[in-house]
Parts: C-alpha cells; structure tokens; sequence
C-alpha cells in the first residue's frame, strides 16, 4: 500500500471534539495533513499551532477555507454555524466533513442541503456511531442475513451527568430528543429504514435545573418505519452509573446486541460482590470511532467515492427528531410527512 | 421450626402449568397436602391422582370447593373460567390462589373483585415474576435506596415461538399485550406506582398466521406514571434466540438490572467464536418463582398474612393492558382513567 | 412414563447434608420413598421422622440396614464410618449410594472394593459435579468432539469460607488436597483418563489457625495424564468473594469453560461501577446436582442400570489425591503408580 | 501542559513490532520524534523512512546509534542482538529502551546488565502488559488494598495459533517458557515478589512439527515465591478460540481478575446460542499498552525519571523462566537460586 497521497486538511473550530480533531488529523491518521486551524479564539489557535505544528492558523472560517494549501475543511464549530460555513466552504467548492448535527434548525438544515446540491460539492456528515466496530459489524452481520429481518430497533442512549444548563437551552441544543436522540435516529435509519410516525413522552425527572431553560432530562421515543417496523429510543441525562450506548435489532431469526460498559479489563471481587467500572464519556466510548469516521472522509476525497452518510441523512435524521420533539410536546402521534423539508 | 401446621390444598386445573402446580403442592412444599385436583377431563385427573398420590379427584370445580377436606384453592383453569370458579370459591368461604390473569374481560374482573369484597374471602392473585429472585432483590435494592428514586421502567418480554392461531386469537387471549404485557405492568405498578397513560405501536411482522385471527406479534407500550415517571414495554412472539426476561429501573442514583439468557454454566469456545445456550422458556426461567409464589400463597393463609397481590392488583394492571391494547389499536393516546371499572 | 415403580430408601447419617438429602428422598424425587432414616442422634432422628414423615426412625446403621422395607441404602455419615457402613449393607446385599470420598484411608478404601466385589452389590458413589447441567454438557460437548481431544484440565475450587479447625483437621479430613481437591480429581479422570504423576505446592497463607492442626489452605496440583495431557488444580479456603467452582477444557480445537459465580439475577449500577452478588456455598450452587444425583442412583436400582460412578473411581481418586497430598508435603513429584493400592 | 519538548529517538529493528514502534513514534505520541531507523533490510528501511517521513534510514545499528540527532534508542531487533546493540548504545552514552525478553541467554543477560551498570545509561526493558489498562488498574487496587495479601497469583497466556516451526526453535526462541511465559514471569515478580522455586510439566499436545525442533506446546509452571506465596502459570499455544491473556490474584480479602476476551461489542444471537468473537492476537489486545510502554519511556527520559521496568527486571524474570525450563526437563523441582547469574 502506498500512502504518499495525503489530503491537506483545514480544520474550523477548537472546542474539546475539535482538539481531538486535530490531533486525529496531524498525527494519527496516515492520509491526511492537518495545514490550517481556524477558531475565533486566538488563544486556542496559538496552542493548537504550536502543540501540533500546524502551518497555518486563522481566526475566521473564511480565511481557512480560502487557504489554497487547505484541500479539505472539516467542520467542527458550535451547530448554529454549520449552516453558514458549510455555504462557503461549498462555495469554495472545497469538500466538506461536517459534525452531527446538520443543524437544530430544519430551515438552516434545508438550506445547507440546497449549499451542496447547487454546487455539487462532498459534503459527509459526522455520525461517529456508524465507525464503531460494533455497529459496523452489526450493520455487517444485518446484510449477511444473520437475523433474517430486523422487525425491531430498540437503543438507548445515557449521559453519565447533566449538561450545564445554558448548554441544554433548547434555542442552542434543539432538546433532548434533537441533542442525544438524533444519533439513534441516524442509526435507526441506517439500519431499518425512513421513519413514517413518532411518539414520544418526557419530563423533568432528575435535574429541575435543566426544566428552568424548558428542556427535559428523560425521553422515550416510539417509531413506525414506513415498512411498518417498530422502534423504540429511550434518551436519559441521568445514566448516572456510566455512559451507557446500547442498540438491538430483534429480528426474524436472531437479534444483535450491540454496545458495552465496562471500561477496565478488570473484575474486583470480595465479599460486597464482583464489581467492574464503567465507560466514562463519549471519547472514551467512541474516540476509534472518530478517528476512522475521519479517515473514512479523507479516503472518500481522496478517491473520489461517494460519502457513506450524505447531507440528505441530516435533513431527514433531523426531520424524524422535531417531528418526536413535537410529538413530546403535544402527547400526540406525529406523522414525519407532517414535517415540511 | 415446627412445620406441623399445613395446608389443604384444593387445585382446579390441570394443563401444562396445573400439572407443575400440583407436583409443587402435593411434593415439594413443606406447608401444603394436595387433597383433591379438579378437571374437566378424567384422564388428567386419574393421572393426576395416580401419580402423586392425590386423595381425591373430580371432574368439575363445585366439587373440589365442596370437598370438605379442602382448605384452600388454587385456581389454574383456562382464563375464560376464572370468574366463575372464583364465584364459587368465594361463595363457599374459601382461600383462593387465582394464576394471572385475573381475567381477559374488565367486567369480569371487577365483577371478581366484588364477589372477594362480599365474602371478604381471602385471595391472591399469581405474578410469579415478584418472586423470583432477580425481580425480589429489585424491589429491596429500590426500597433501600441503592438507586435512589427510580424515574424510568423498562421492561422486555420476549417468547422463544409463537403460541398457536387459536391460543393467540384476542378473543381469548385478549391479544399481545394483555396476554404477555400483563406481566410487565403488573412489575411496572409494582415498582412504579399507578400509570396515568400510555402510547403503543405494534404489529404483525414475523407471524403472518397471527394476524389472521386479529393478533399482534409484536408491541412498544409507551407509560407515564402518575407520578410523572415514565416507562417502556416491548413485547414480542419472535424472541427466536430464547425466553429473554428482563427489566430495568433507571434512577437519579443508579440502576436496576434484572434478568439472565444463559440457561447452562458453559461456554464452548472455538475459532466461532464464544457461544452460551439461553433459557428455553418460562417454566425454566420461573419454575423457583411458581414454587415460591404458592409456597407465600400457604404461609399467608396458614398464618392470617394478607396477600402481596390483591384481586386490585389483577383489575388494575388488567386495566392499563386494556388501555394499551386500544392506544396501539387507535394509534391515539390512552388516559387510563377513560378504561372504566 | 408410569412412575409406578419407586425405592423404599433407608438413609443413614442426618448432618447437614443427610437433612438434605432427607427431603430430596422423601418429598423431591419422584421414583423414591424414604422410609427409614438413621443417626446416632436420637434428637435428629425424631425431628426428620416427624418433619418428613418418615416411617422408621434408628439410631444405629445397622438397624436402618436390616429394615425389612429399606430396598437401599444411602450413606451420609461421617468419612471415616464409610467402610463399616458400607460393608454391613454389603453384606446385607442392599444397593449403596455412598456420599464422596469414599474414604480419607487408602486402605479402608481397597477394602470397601473388596467388599462391593465379593458382594456384588450394587454400590454408586456420590460426586454430584458430574450431574450439574454444566459438567455434564461439557462431557457431552467433549463427546461429540466440540473441542477436539482436551489436551490440558484446568479446575478451580474455592470455599468462601474456612472450615473450623475440627473439621480441617488432616486426621479426619484428609487435609485440603483430598478434602477439596478430590471433586476436581474426579472430574480430571472423568473428562481426561487416568492420571500418570502430580506435582504439587501449597501453604498456609490466610489462616494460620489452620496450620496448627498440620492442614493448609492453599494448594497448586499439577497433573500428568496417562497420555501425556496435561492437568492443573487450585485449591482455596478463602474465596473470599464466593463459592466460585470452575473448570476448564482446553482442546485442539477450542475450548469449554464450566461454571459461574452470579447467584442472583440482578446487576447493580451505580457511580462505584457495575456490581452482582455470588454464589454463596455449595448448597446454592449443586442443591439441583445433589437432588439429580440421587434420582440417578435410584433409577439405576430401579432399572439394573450400572452405576455410572463406581467405586473404583472413588479409590483411583483418592489415590490420585493421596499422591498429590505427598507430592506437596516433600516437594517432589509422585508417580500415581506408587501409591499402592 | 507544554509539551514542546520532544525526545529525538532512532529505532533499529523493522519487523512487524518494530513497523508499529516505528509509526507509533513519528505519529501517535506527541513527546517523541523518530528521527532514523535501521534494519538490515534497505527496503524495509526505505518503505518506513517514505511511509512516515523519517528523516534518516540506515542498515546497521550503529549507525542508528552513532547518529548525532538521536537522543535516544529504541531495540526492537531479533533477540538474540539484543546484547550487542545495547552494548552499543549504552557505551554510546544514550538511553535505551529493549524490547522483552532483555535475552535468552542468562549469560548474554548479565553480560547486558553490565553493560548498563558499567556506563550508568538509562535503560528500560519492555514488558508492554504493565502498561495496560486492567494490569495497571490490577495493581493500584493492589495495592490499595482491595484484596488484602495477594497470596495466590494464578496467570494465563495462550496464543491463538502456532508460531512457525523456525521460529519455535528453542535455540532461538528459548521454547515455550521463555517465549511465552516470561510475561507472566515479569506479572508474577511485580504482583507478588521474587520467586523461590518452581515446578513444570509440559509437552507436545497440538502441533507434532513443534516437537521436531524440541519445542513443546503446552506448559503448567507452578511457583513459589521467597514469602511462601504461590502461584501457577498455564501455557498454550493451542488458544484456537483466540488470543486470551488472563490473570488473576486471590487475596485474603478478595479477587482481582484481569482480562478480557470480546474483541467487537456485539452479542450475534439466534437459535444456536448467543455469541460473541474473540480477540485475534496481541496487537489487538496490547496496542494501547505498547504505545503508553513507548510513551512512558520518552518521558521518563525527558524527565529524568527511573526507568519502570529495569535490565535487573529482565535478567530475574528469564531466570525464573530458565529454571522453569529446567524443571520442566527434569521433572524436578528447581529453585531460582540454583541457577547462577
């Protein structure tokens, strides 16, 4: 294998995901050359250049994308600015990874698809679950007809502790449901299929605080696919004992269990009982999964395939999480259709 | 401990689960004699009698209620004749043991709960999964506090096969979720407290056969508790991989796990991969509960105990199965209260 | 199945496990009826009589022997009054089920199989492993070649506890390495064939109190097969974390593994990780092998069926566990051929 | 945390380990820089010096050694150079680190150790499983106390397939024992101490073409350690289910139980049991370790910190294995004393 060809890489914003980012990009994927940074803190820029001897860093997006050592841009900026960068690095005609999710905004969400329609550039969406080993082999193993049909989807997602509140803020996170559950979404679809219906119930169960800014802290979501299939996302803020990202699909002659939670190879053992730690966070969970849903992006442009996850799959992963939000809200069914896009 | 004092037990019923109920009484409890066995068919009852040595056999119920040496009544009969023998039994003054469901039609339930608050007979109703050993160290982990309060259910109850067309016609079976759910809800009240309403999907998607009489093979209910908790049940006949039980309780400190698959200690290992067997069905999965459950049955009697599960537990967790099954036919929500009793 | 046919059991010897045994024979095993029980215990002998409803009542093994209704006889008496029990009921000619060791005496051990052999009577031995579910789908798993031929046996035996200093005592006991040890030399030869020579360490290492009577409480037995294959045991009195038996199977082709350590169904989560209880003694662990262990026995009375743990196995056991006793106390390796028999 | 100062390192060896030193060291930790390489191979230096950019290639060690950029060197060379290139360095005056084991030779061991005492050169040996993450956590909870005294370590190491033949050869590769066994040497002596004596039993069970260069496939090697504590090693090189590597310490007050065997998050469950796949090999299952192996001696060399794992560790953990060799020829017990170093 010969790896001499490597896709210069500029990178938009340095928040903790997007240092990991960095890193992932500079050192530890082979395929690619981290050339350019941008973030408005020029502070975190300056640390980032040095740590990683990157070439080159901005303070603007617009000056990344407008680097011409700078093949590829990859997005990791607050949500409510994808919108925006994406148009101009699509402008730019410079290929796109962009972070999950597209947007809170259906609008926003819409008018990035029409970004990368008009000017036909790649654009691949992040949804880091579909890298790790166990649903990529799960999603294997689905194919291979190992369960027969898969009738039922059935995931749940827990946070180990609460987000701040002003982080939880449903006008920045877009809920609960949009913020946690849009993954499981992206995973029901990638594995079953369009979503017709939604229900969905929630409340505030474990930190009143996060009610204050009318958000909720716990969620279970129901969905009728289109082949008439069932699902079932149950969202927690409070998984209290670890990080917690399980996902079975019960189908016709078998099911897969996919997910784990012990962290250490380790088993301590007296007479309170046999006990084992758990995952911590998500990077610890699915830092793999980054790094080779990174790779798998720099592979993509560099020969010319098509993006495994499309700019599509955030609009309607969106659409199916405001039609559940919706349904939360008003206690009713939702029809997806009823969502216009 | 002197076990001098026991009780006499009359059982009415003698199918797949009689039959085990009448080794237990007649064998395997220390506080029971199995004094007389009732069914429609000769055969069974001659069997019966023959193998465990039985005193005395009968053809129909009034005479095992009227047998004078009868103490008590176990009730194992098709659901369709709870009421009736429970009538009877309450009318002649006698403790009763009812194996769940208390009964498929709310009229009949409730009309069983008034012939008990008539006679003021004892009674208790069967949910054997309250005394198995996982779900009863649940419940006094929960009371102690080991995960503080507990905010969301979540349950699972899956069959290795289908039952046949005819047990499965709703008519008598009252459909999947009164005939599997009911167990669920029953530990979900249990645990929980009293549901407000529910939300549930389902369908026909692996056995076309059970749709024919009306049936579902598999089902989401959706609870919110009055307490403003929340809850999850799925529910399905294509459980092909084995008899998988299990439940959890989410808290603001912890969790509850409850429930196995590995059926036999051994784990075969080869360049497959590491394979265990799983619980063939619920006969080996509860077969200590069902022991235990009559053996509670006995000492409550025996010892003026009131009964753990009341002819109320019956009528309400049949109540809410009634609610669900119309949400999931309505596709609407279902307010509890609106199920009239 | 007419189960008409059952064995009138004496028993003798009303310990702990004798009790159990009592109301296995009495009121758990279909095809047995117990009708006598013997112990120097007057006190004991009354309580079962009255607790189980057993006809007859003795003091002396003799009595229990010459009872006109017992059919067979089952041992549960102390070790060291094996022999003369078992040789009055030999030449009584009455069928034996004989509780493991046989004997912590070589000699007493070759004269028990004079006995049965000048007898021929029918004479089983107890090792209950050998009909715990998964001992025993292991065997049928290495039978039908799952593994390939076994080429090393990897057994572990740890008591959550240790026994008192009475008990322990090497002049009674045998010492750790035949005490303990000699379930999993059973299960070596069962699996594997005839040992050749062992090695063997051990010390006192927790409790020193056991030193002072000459035992140890721990140990380390290596093993030669006859054909070459290879065996290790370890040998624990504090297990601190529980009755933790397993065994291990490694073949040319992949690998069994028997055993668990979970008593109760139920996982506790919480922020100190994930935690189960355990097996707390062998009670909870082989209760259903003991119970299957003397339906056997009486089936293989009932039917003419050989025994399937004869007492030659008990005698190559003991020898085998004899070796090893001396290999540990002089630090050298013992031919199996040397312990003569 | 600054992290500008990096340490400049030259390896010499680009097998298949070296090949992932090698990429480890130019990318993956941020405190180092591979600044040449050397192999007696051009094209593999070539193929590494283009692949990750290293600035110079050579084909002899002393170049690598004698290179003014190199600040410090990494051995990953076959064996039995190990004396002679660390020789090299250390006269040389630059920290080294050498791969496990430090020899096969006792002789060329304490020649290796003189070396280091002699020129007082920073030296660290690799034994990768220290650094990770479940032996690591193993011994802090060691020695927090968790388990009170570990006084029985019991240790498992077992390949998924055979070794070539050439390699097998215990003039090269010191057989089973030394090969294989001297991780669990180096585990036992930093868990547990120093080791008095040893026992050993072996042969050749799987693979008959190993026995033809006198290797054998399977070892048992049972320990004493200086303070009576005792401990067993299993050997294999028939793991055929997978590459598992497990160890356990059983202490007066508890267990820990260090391992894993799942290597993808995914239970496959059908009618056939419920499965999972197993870890293939070591570079799965230590890739983490031998990187935070190579990072933790960058550091220590920056730092001027004690090196972990020590030349004296090397030179005790291949006597153990040499005299556990011996025994296992002998059959006879052989103290660690008797062998001279």
């Amino acid at each position: 294998m010969t790896e001499s060809k490597k896709l210069n890489v500029g990178l938009i914003g340095l928040g903790r995901l997007g240092r990991v980012y960095a890193r992932d990009l500079a050192t530890r994927i082979a395929c690619t050359r981290l050339v350019a940074v941008g973030d408005v803190s020029q502070a975190a820029v300056d640390e980032v250049v040095r740590e990683l001897d990157v070439p080159r860093g901005y303070t603007t997006s617009g000056e990344v994308i407008a680097d011409r050592s700078v093949d590829a841009i990859v997005i990791v900026t607050p949500t409510a600015t994808h919108a925006e960068v994406t148009k101009m690095a699509a402008a730019a005609g410079k290929p796109i990874f962009c972070e999950k999710p597209l947007s809170i905004s259906l609008e926003q969400a819409v008018a990035m698809r029409k970004a990368v329609k008009d000017t036909g550039v790649f654009f691949q969406l992040g949804f880091m679950r579909r890298f790790d080993r166990g649903f990529a082999a799960a999603k294997k193993q689905l194919e291979a007809g190992a369960i027969g049909d898969a009738v039922v989807f059935k995931s749940s997602s827990r946070d180990p502790y609460p987000p701040t509140v002003e982080y939880a803020d449903p006008r920045s996170s877009g809920g609960l449901i949009i913020d946690m559950g849009i993954h499981d979404i992206d995973l029901a679809r990638w594995y079953m299929g369009e979503v017709a219906s939604v229900q969905a119930i929630g409340g505030v169960l474990a930190y009143p605080e996060l009610g204050s800014v009318g958000d909720i802290d716990n969620a279970i979501v129901s969905l009728v696919f289109q082949s008439g299939r069932l699902g079932v996302i149950d969202l927690t803020r409070n998984g209290i004992y670890g990080y917690d990202i399980n996902t079975e699909l019960l189908g016709t002659k078998g099911t897969l269990r996919i997910g784990y939670l012990r962290e250490t190879p380790l088993f301590v053992m007296t007479k309170s009982g046999v006990t084992h730690d758990t995952v911590p966070f998500f990077m610890e969970r699915f830092g793999d999964a980054y790094r080779a849903q990174l790779e798998n992006f720099a592979q993509n442009v560099l020969r010319g395939q098509e993006p495994p996850i499309t700019v599509e799959d955030g609009v309607q992963a969106l659409r199916v999480a405001v039609a559940a939000t919706r349904a939360r809200e008003t206690g009713q069914p939702v029809a997806v259709a009823e969502i216009g896009i």
